[in-house]
Order: structure tokens, then C-alpha cells, then sequence
């Protein structure tokens, strides 16, 4: 069991002082005490717009944005990552839920063939520290970089700066780094993804989310041996894997299993596969997958959780 | 009827708790006590140039800007949308109007073939706060996002930070945002109405102004039963739809009636419609819009008091 | 006799109520009392480059920039328009004059098929607030906005701030509002000029500069009668039209008449046409304008002041 | 002689009150007491890299930057004109020069046909400010605007608030004014210098620096005599001529004479034609420049200065 | 020996008084008390991805950053220059180690075909000096600057107003300069590198690392010869060359001897050569470069100290 305790937490120099027990209050919340993080993500409305929560293959229930919420709710989440105007707009009947705020974000409509990627911080961190010193239950931020698109510049010079202050703040932050754009020819390229994860600890993220990378050609390392070298190079910067498009349970398990026990991964961050679901059937997937990042459940064991054979709580870890 | 009370208003956690109170007399206000919004768009002076207000088929009385503010002080309306000038040269002599601030707003000279639409804030907020706190009736705030432009970034940015903002200082947010762009291939295409409103949610306004759906091709439903999924997706946002070019006030108030009561819309947004009449009709007009978004009237009913057999007074809410 | 009283004034509400004594007293200043504009341009040493002050035509006095002070100085002008930077080194031995800032200037060597214009705003109006309070008597703003230019938004959005803000410390705004760049076919079109007009009046621009529209083809009305719907487009802004390069002055008396009478328009803004002449001549020219401008005086009445036969000073206001 | 006395500094009236003395005090020292200037242009090192001073026909001292500061030293000069940091690295040393921080600089790499020409400001003035609070004998500000360049405005802007805030705090500023860029056919076209020489006016500039006009075709002035109507073009700024590439000294001297005393210039600004030279004969040549700037020497008079015959020395003036 | 004293250290007049003695002690710090920098680059995470630390040739121990730290801990190193977020994550564990700040980074992904190179400033130097108010043992900045690319102006700014506040504060400046982009042909042109360190003087930069020049065709000079010529061009500011890729350690010391007695440098600035051989052979290179950098010995005597057969420590100097 991947269980810590506060003063296991590593807390980076750039935490302030005063802010310290703060820092170390939100590392133990978001990993639920663990030093692994179960990530909900739940920002694809501006990312994917509404085809991730309506249409064939979806569940009704997601077309209205507060399955997300009872999700986060009912189910066994570290924390759940959206917009500041989502939160803001149901926090107050969901107070018990970890928030991390995605502090930028960009619709699909304009794709890379047509002008490089760019999404931009939405708000300022002002914003979000009034919000928590109002009682809501911030713990950290997310931020995406598409690395290698010609605005690379501006997302890395965001983020930096956002980490700086976060950190002064006691907020965690994860980076989302998906490289894209006209340079990049091969977006899972595994020496790429490396690359991204390293950039994310010069960065000085704490979290950092990835795709998980694809070995072709004469690379016949498997996914999770070629994410090993990615979790490496991400040094003391946890490293997560996008969960992707919806797919069976038992896949995504195992999976996840082997990202964080062949590739290193720090946990896992998970979306379309979660919300996508009923709300009975998304939350015993929420469970099942930290029944693996937080508690070291295998996956046989994890899809009894899935198929409510048994339970898991936060008690359990 | 759809009244509310004060402790009914859902306020978002980003308003600040010294500005709880406003929020609610803001909104209360703005939705008469209604929860549902009415909101006179005033705005095209810039977006389309004078030709909304002076030509064939539009009454002499709608060349002098003054028009505007004598329906709104004479007519029944939640909020009249306008920008911050042409506000601050009237305001003194129409007391008793609730001002919605427009903060952004650009020509129709340069179109999309051209360049993608990019509409600037064209003022801080604090200019408008100062406004407030001289005393002039501002209950909120409108900013227009074209979802899909190149410059989607730039407008969703300065969207987000005002909303900070004005939640923050009490005041209610209304994002017009319509999908444009060369990206943008069916402006009005369902899914793209929906995502919009999804838009909306998260970046936390309380209303958002879109245009109707427009089902094509394989798509069997009704405008209205597409506008339904949109009004899901936007969540705890208010949806309302743009009125349009001017139509008979038969069509206008029925489509409204159905946008409410099928397409689950929370009020509407009308512009043209009403300021390119005669001063007495506009007036009729806005209170047979009213009785509809603002009372539950049906269309024969709100027909009566465009024609002047009934009238309809804010008292009779 | 267009003479107003100080409680006339129409004060906008974005005048601070600490600074609404200063806006009436700037506003009696530079309509000497009267409501309507006499603005005397002197900002094309930027927007010109020297061509307007040396050559063919030309008296040499203009050469020298203090000709344009001294004609301030001996003239019947409203306001003297001009770069910070010009009136910060003269205004010394000019005390007297109303100066009105020009906050944006740029020249006139990158062509509109180079580049579509843009003019930059040249200091911060901090810097104009500061001369103002070491005693030197400047009674408002100017700025320019190239309206259907692909940099429209930027001075949309200069303006706006720039207004807000010296509406706020108690100055008046002039804007300059000229369509123009690869969108804009007729830059004189009357629909134009007449959306130009509004745009002014949404910015809460006191006054308006606008080109003289020229109406064509089908539109069978004189330009006078065209100016007429742009002056109601303005609403309470007051409309000025720009002089133009220099023609004899009684052709140029004649227009200025009917822009007033037949054209609603609120006074003339003039540079070229004053200071193109000898001292004596330029000085005579300022006292005929005003003469129409300020006193409601007919031509002919304004030629025998031109003409030296009469006298027009402010006292005859 | 062109002395003055301290009581017929004419200071411009954005010089706060409070800086008034320091302003007059800084004019006094730049132009040692005679209202002329001449200026030793040591900025080179960044906008023409390293050919200025190491290769043919270029004293070896030269390549070593200290050799910029022994001549500033030992000669005769009113400012040396160089970047901050070049400044701040030596003026410990030599803490006697007259500085004027030139506040924008680009290299040469980049050429017009790639691109238009943008000098970046290069520090804020606050640096500047703080470094004269602690000692340094700074006197004013340089900065160069490229006129015609499609970022024209850029350097407009920033030139006009660097004006605004030096003179608010008691420094001079010289600008640089080139007419360049795809727009510009001829850059020594004379009435675009004469627009130049306008344009700093505008800005409210101490002084001027622009290249000697060219007049070409028709055109039967001499450069001198086209230079006057650019020196009456600057009004109350005082102009002065670059000294271009390295020519003999009497060339250089005997047109430096008649720019002066037929073109109505206020000075010099050189740079290669002095620093060029060893040690011993460049601080001859400043101060036989500086005999013609200052005193009024003719150039026979200077030569024997330069040929070593004569010494002239501050207290010559 | 280089060995200087606190009272040797040429302080620039922009380090403010109350600053002094924090410049000049960490000075004395990076220099090791020699004058001469011994700078280990660790910043190639971002600007090469992770090629640099993981792969054929390299040993393993590079995959993971910590492996950076212990070299900084083990060896002898003047400065450690990395990311603010890299050293964010390990400096609690590495105290002593003096770390310098890389302000800015880009990675390789667009290529100067693509796009000419801009490399963004990533953090505000607030946070920086937080960091070193919180105790970390910041002892400077690094900036790099791409002359020649058409985003120059942007990094010649950056890094002009980080050197202005760096120095305020007592901390050093060190510059990477690159000629690249469109307009460079020949990166490593002597003139070009001699005007590369021209720029770093002018901008006021304490250190300046550059690419050893590489005299063709008619030029007979050695590399080192031609170094000569920058450094007498840096002035004040000390030169150093970049490692490069990975050679022979010979081959490399022989190499930064000429670069220090030869080519007038002053230190080296190596990354790549040391971080991808194992921790005991990059302590013992470390040691090898130090010997030579700040201890002036030859490359026979420095190569037994690589091989072990000798110890060298800071206390030898």
C-alpha cells in the first residue's frame, strides 16, 4: 500500500514558508495520503465540446454537467479537475470534493493543420485564491502545454509562472503536456514523451499528465518499459497517463496497472472513461481505479470493485 | 408563473461573500424575480453600423439612438444590453433601467473571408464599477466569444477574468457566444450550439446568449428539441437565444414560447426585433415578450398585449 | 446663439462627481459657452510629415511650428488639437489656449495596401493628467480610430479606456473616426460615415470627427442632407466634420454653414485650411469659422470678418 | 559663442515643477552650457556588432570598449551615448562622462528586406532612474524610432511614454529618427527629414538626431540648405546630424560647420569617426567637434585643433 | 593563480548600495573567489528534450535528474545552471550547491526552417528572489538570447530588464548568446561571436557564454585567435565558451586551456560533456575542469586529476 505520511511529503523549495502546511494539507488530500494521484478529469466540455457528454455510446446522464459532480461525490476520486466556472457554479452543493482548477483550455474547433495549438490561461490565479480563501476546496491547478507547436512559447511561460505562484500559494499544480503541432510528426514518439516529462519537472510541476507513449519500428520495448523511461526522466515530478477514449473495463485496468507497476506511473487521469458511464456504473469505476492507484488493488481484484462484487472506500486505503 | 425568491438564487462560489447580497439584488433585477431572463440588446450601434437603424423597413424613430432608451423605460425588460458610452450619455435621464454593460463589441467591416472575428474589451471593469458606485443602475455585465476563431483564445481569455471579476464584485454575466470562423463550417449546427452553452458553464457565466440549432440532414428533430440538449449542456447557465433579423410578432413570439417550453430555454435576448419599430409597438412588444419569458403567457395570450387589448406591467409578475 | 448655461451642460455619468465641476468647466472652455466645437487641428506634423507645412502653396510661415501657436494665440479657436509632446514645448509661452491632446498619431508612409492602419496611442493619459495638474490648460482628449481596419480592435479598445478614463478625471473626448483599410471600398459611404457616428457615441465620445459623406449613385440626397442621419446616429455626441485639404474660404464657409444647418452637425474641426495661410490670413479664417461656428453668423456675414472688414472676437459670443 | 545662461533653458511643460531644477541642470551639463550638443554616439557595439571596432582601417584600441570611456574622459564631449549596461559596467571608472542611456537597440542581422525594422526598448526607465538615485551622472535618454517601418507604431509609443516620464523626471531625451523599412523608397529623402524632424517635435523630443537630407533630381538645394527647412520643421527640438561612416577630418568637420551654420543644426552626434581612431587622436577630434558645436570655431580654426596645434578644453567655452 | 579579494570585484553601478555586498558575494561564490566561472549547464531538459540524458552513449545514471545534483554535490563546480522549477525539486537536498537560474528555455522541436528561434522568459524574478529570500542559495541568472532571429527585440528586452533587476538585487547575469534564425548564415563566425559579446556588455551582463568561434576560408586565425577578439569585445563582461557535445576529456581540456590562456576566456560552461558519463567519472571531469579554470593548471596535470591519480578541491585554490 502506497500509504505516506505529511512529513514524507517532499515539499519544493519554492513552497513558501508560510505556506508549507498548506502545501502539505493539499499533496495528502489530492493523493488521498498516498503520494499517487487519482485524477477525474472534467474539462473536456471546452475541449471536446459536447460530443464527450452527448450521443451514441454515452449515457444520457452525462448530458448534464452535474453527473460530474455526483460522480465526484458518490464515487473515490483524489480530485476533480475542471474549469474555474464549473466549479464555481456547483462547489457550493459539492463541498467535500478535492478541486484542481485547469487554468487554461481551447475548443477542437480550429485543428493543427490549420494553425498550431494555443490554449490559453482563462483566468487569473487572483481569481482562484479568492475562491478558496471563500471556504471552496481548492487544492491545486492544471495547466496544458502542447509542446512543439509554435506557441509553445507563451503555454511554457504561463505555466511557469503559474507554478511559481502556486507553489508560493501551497497549491499543487499538474501539468497536461501533449506535444503537437506542424513540428511534431509523431505525437507518442516514446523519446518525445520522455521529453515532456522531463520538461514538466524544469518546470517544477508536481503532476504531470502524459499520453502514454507508442514504441514503433525498431523499438520493441512495450508501452509501460518505454513509459519507465518517461517516469524517469519526469524525476520527482509524478507521472500520470491520459486515459483516452472510453474502452472496456478490463482493458483500462489493467492498463493503468501496468503504467504504474512496469512504467512508474504516479497514478493515472481519467475522463471519457469515467463520465461516459451511468452514474452507478462511473462510480464503481472511480473505485476500481483507485482501488489501484491509492490502494496497490491487482486487477482481477480491482474489476470485483467495478462489477460491485465489492466495495471500496477511502477508508479502505 | 416562474417567481423566485431571494434565497432561491444559486450563487456561484466565486462571488465573494461581502458581494452575496448584490449578486442576488442583481439577479433578482435582472429576472424581475423570475429566475428567467429578458434582456434588450442594444449593442448593434457598433456590431452592425447604422444599418439596423435607419433604412427600409425600419421606423424614422430608431435613428436617434434615445429610441432604445425610452422602450426600455417605457416598455418591460429584465436588462438593457449597450455599451459603456452610450450607457454613461443616457443613463442619467433613464434612472430606472437595469443596464447590462456590453464590455466587448466590433464591426461588421472586416469580415470572415477576410479574417477571423476577434471583438475586444473595450474597457476595464473597473470603469464600470466606477460607474456603479456613482450610482448608475449596472446589474451585469455581456461579453461575445466567436467560438472557433483564431482569436477564440483572446476572447475566451478576457471572458474568463471577467467573470472573476464581476462575480467577485456582485454583478451577473451574460456571454453572447456564437461559433464563427473559417474553422466554423454550419454556424448553427446542434452539437455546436450545445458545446457553446457547455462553453459557457465552464467558464462560469450566468446566462448565455446563443444562436437557435438548426438541425440538418440526417437530424430529425426540431430546432427546439435540439435547443433542449444545448440548455442541458450549459448546466446551472441560463440559456437564451438570439432574436434575429425582424419577423412578425406572431413567429417571433411562438418560437420564443417553444424555445422555453420544449427547448428549455431560460428567457430571451432580443434586439432588432423590437428597437426598428415604432416607439408605441416596440413598447407593446416588449411586454408580450415579457409576459411569455417572464409570466408563462402562451403565444395568443402575449399576442393580446402586443395588440394592445391587454397590457402587461412588471406589477403583474 | 447657440449659448448654454453651465447647468446645461449634459454631463455623462462616467464623470467622477469629484470631477463633474472640471468636465462643465472644460466643456464651457472649449465650446466657449456655447455647445458646439471650433477645433483647430494641428496634429499632422505626424499624421502629414512635413508636406502639409512646406511647399508649393503654402505660406512660409508654416514651416515653422510656432505658426501654429501663434494663430491659437491671435485666432477664435475652441480647442487647439495636438501631440502631447508639441504643446508640452510651447504651451509655456501659450497659456491661454484650450489645448485638446491628441493621444494617437501615426504617419502616413505605410500605405493602406502595405498594411491596414493602425495608430498607435503615444503616452499614458497619466502623463496628460500630470501637465494638467502643473497648471497647464488642456480641456480634453483626442483620438483616432480607423474604423474596418484589421487593427480596429486595438484602437477600439485604446479609446474606450482612453474615454472612461477622462470622463472619470473630467476632460472631454474628441474622436477621429475614419473607416478605413482593405474592407472598406467608399470610405465617405454615408451608411458609413453615419455607423462611424454611433461607434462614437457607444464609446461615450463627446464629439465626433468625420469625413464629409459623399453620397453616389442611386442616393439622390445632397451630402448635407446625408450628415443629417449621421448627426442623429451620434445621438449625443456631437458630430464635426473634418476640412479637408485647403480650398478658397468662401467655398469652405459655405459647407461649414450647411454641415451646421442643413447637417446637424455640432461644429467644424480644421487644420489645413488655417494654417496653409499667412499669420494675419489664418487668424481672420479662425474668426469667420467662428463666426458660424460659435455665433451662428451667415456667410456672407462670416466673409466680411474673413475679409477683415469686420471683427469677431470671443466676446462677441 | 552660444552660451547661455541657466534662466534661458526653455523647459518644456511636462518637466514636473519638482524636477524643473534637475531638468535645467541636465540640459546645462549635455550641452556644457551652450544649448548646442555634441553627442558621442558610443551604441554601436549592439546595432552594428563588432565591425565597428576591430578590422581594416580601424585602430586596434578600438576593440576594446574601454576605449569608448578614455575618450569620453580625456576629450572634450557633452554626452556619451551608449546602452545601460555598457554604462553601468564602466561608470564607476569614469564617473565624470555625462551619460545618456540609450534606451532601445537591435543589431544589423536581420535586414529590411526581411523584415521591417523594430528597435526594442531595452530596459525600463525605472533601471535608469534608479541608477542616477545612486549616483551615476546620467543626463538623459536616447531612443531610435525607424519611421515608415511597419512597427512604426511600437516605437512611437514607446518613445513617446519614455519623453513623458523623463521629462516628468528631469532628464533629456534625444531621439534617433530614420525613415526605413519597405515603405521608405529614399531615407534621405529631404522633406521625409524634415517629417522626421517634425515627428520628434511631436513628441515632445530635447533633441533630434537624423541623417543629412540627400536632395536628388530637381531638387538643386544643397543638402545644407535642405537641411534648414528640417531644422525649422523641429520647432523648439534641437537637431542634429549623424556622422555616418569614417571619412578625413576635414571633410567631416567642414560639414559638421555647415550643417551648424547653414542648416540651422544644434550640434553633432558621432560615433565611428571618432572612436575609430587611436586613443590620442580621437580625443583630438572631439574636441575639435566640439570647438565648432560649442565655441563657434570655424574649421580652419578646429583643424588646428585636431592637428594638435591649438588644445581646447571645457573651460574654452 | 586567478585568486581575487572581496575588494577586486569590479561591482557594475546598477547593483544598488544596499545590494553590494550580496553582488559580491555571490560573485566570490560562483567564481570560487577566482574571478574565472566553472558553470555546469543543466538546463538541456528542456532545450534538448531528453536525447541528452538518456540513450546510446550515455550512461544510464543520466536518466535520472538527480543524478545532475550529486555531480553538483560530488564535484567542483562554480555554478549549477538549471530551470527554477528543477531546482525547486531537489535544492532541499542539495544546499550548497550555487545554483543559477535559467530565465528562459525553449525546446528543439520547432526548428529555425519552421520558425526563426524564440525561447520565452519562463518565470517572473520575483520568484526567483522568493526562492533565495526562502534560503535558497540563488546566486544568479542565465538568459538566452538568439541574435539574429527575428524575435530578437523580445529577448534582447527580457533579458535587458533582468539584467537591470538582477544586478539591483545582487544577483549575477549570465548570457547565452546564439546567432541563429533566417538571417544567420554562419553561426559561428568570428565577427558574429565577437559581436555576440559586444551585445552581452551593452546589456550589462556580468558573464556571457558563446560558441568558440570557427575561422574559413581566408581567415588563417585559430579558433583561438579569433577568441581573442570577442573577448576583447566582452570588456567587462567575462567570456566563456559552450561545451558542445560529448569528446575526449583531453580533447576537451586541451581545448578550454587555449580558450582561457589563449583565447582570453574566462571560465568554461559545460553540460552535456559532464552529466552523460557515470557520477564518478563527471565528478572527476569536474575536478579536470576546475583544475584548469580556477586554478590555472595545465591540461597534463588537469588529465591526472580526471584519471584519479590526483585529488582537486576547492580548498586547492
Amino acid at each position: 500500500m502506497p500509504k505516506i505520511t505529511r512529513d514524507q511529503v517532499r515539499v519544493p523549495v519554492d513552497v513558501m514558508p508560510e505556506s508549507r502546511d498548506e502545501y502539505i494539507e493539499n499533496y495528502m488530500k489530492a493523493t488521498q495520503g498516498t503520494g499517487r494521484l487519482m485524477l477525474f478529469a472534467c474539462d473536456q466540455k471546452v475541449e471536446h465540446l459536447n460530443k464527450d457528454f452527448y450521443g451514441k455510446g454515452i449515457d444520457i446522464a452525462d448530458a448534464d454537467p452535474q453527473h460530474l459532480f455526483e460522480i465526484g461525490k458518490q464515487g473515490v476520486v483524489g480530485v476533480l479537475a475542471g474549469q474555474r466556472g464549473l466549479i464555481a457554479q456547483y462547489a457550493a452543493d459539492y463541498p467535500e470534493i478535492n478541486y484542481l482548477v485547469k487554468m487554461n483550455s481551447k475548443t477542437n474547433l480550429v485543428d493543427t493543420d490549420q494553425e498550431d495549438p494555443y490554449s490559453p490561461q482563462l483566468y487569473d490565479l487572483e481569481a482562484v485564491l479568492a475562491m478558496r480563501e471563500a471556504g471552496v476546496n481548492i487544492v491545486g491547478l492544471g495547466y496544458t502545454i502542447y509542446l512543439g507547436s509554435e506557441y509553445e512559447a507563451t503555454m511554457m511561460a504561463e505555466a511557469g509562472n503559474l507554478i511559481a505562484q502556486a507553489h508560493a500559494n501551497g497549491l499543487l499544480v499538474v501539468l497536461w503536456i501533449y506535444p503537437r503541432g506542424t513540428a511534431v510528426k509523431k505525437e507518442k514518439d516514446p523519446d518525445l514523451i520522455a521529453g515532456a516529462a522531463g520538461v514538466a519537472l524544469c518546470l517544477g510541476a508536481d503532476f504531470v499528465k502524459v499520453n502514454p507513449p507508442k514504441p514503433e519500428g525498431d523499438d520493441a520495448r512495450t508501452p509501460f518499459e518505454a513509459l519507465k523511461i518517461a517516469s524517469m526522466a519526469a524525476g520527482r515530478t509524478g507521472l500520470v497517463c491520459a486515459g483516452g477514449s472510453t474502452v472496456d473495463a478490463h482493458t483500462f485496468l489493467d492498463q493503468l496497472y501496468n503504467q504504474i507497476h512496469v512504467g512508474g506511473a504516479c497514478g493515472n487521469a481519467t475522463g471519457r472513461n469515467i463520465h461516459q458511464r451511468s452514474l452507478d456504473e462511473a462510480v464503481r469505476l472511480t473505485k476500481a481505479i483507485s482501488a489501484i492507484t491509492l490502494a496497490d488493488y491487482d486487477v482481477d481484484h480491482a474489476m470485483k470493485v467495478f462489477n460491485g462484487e465489492e466495495d471500496f472506500t477511502l477508508a479502505m486505503i
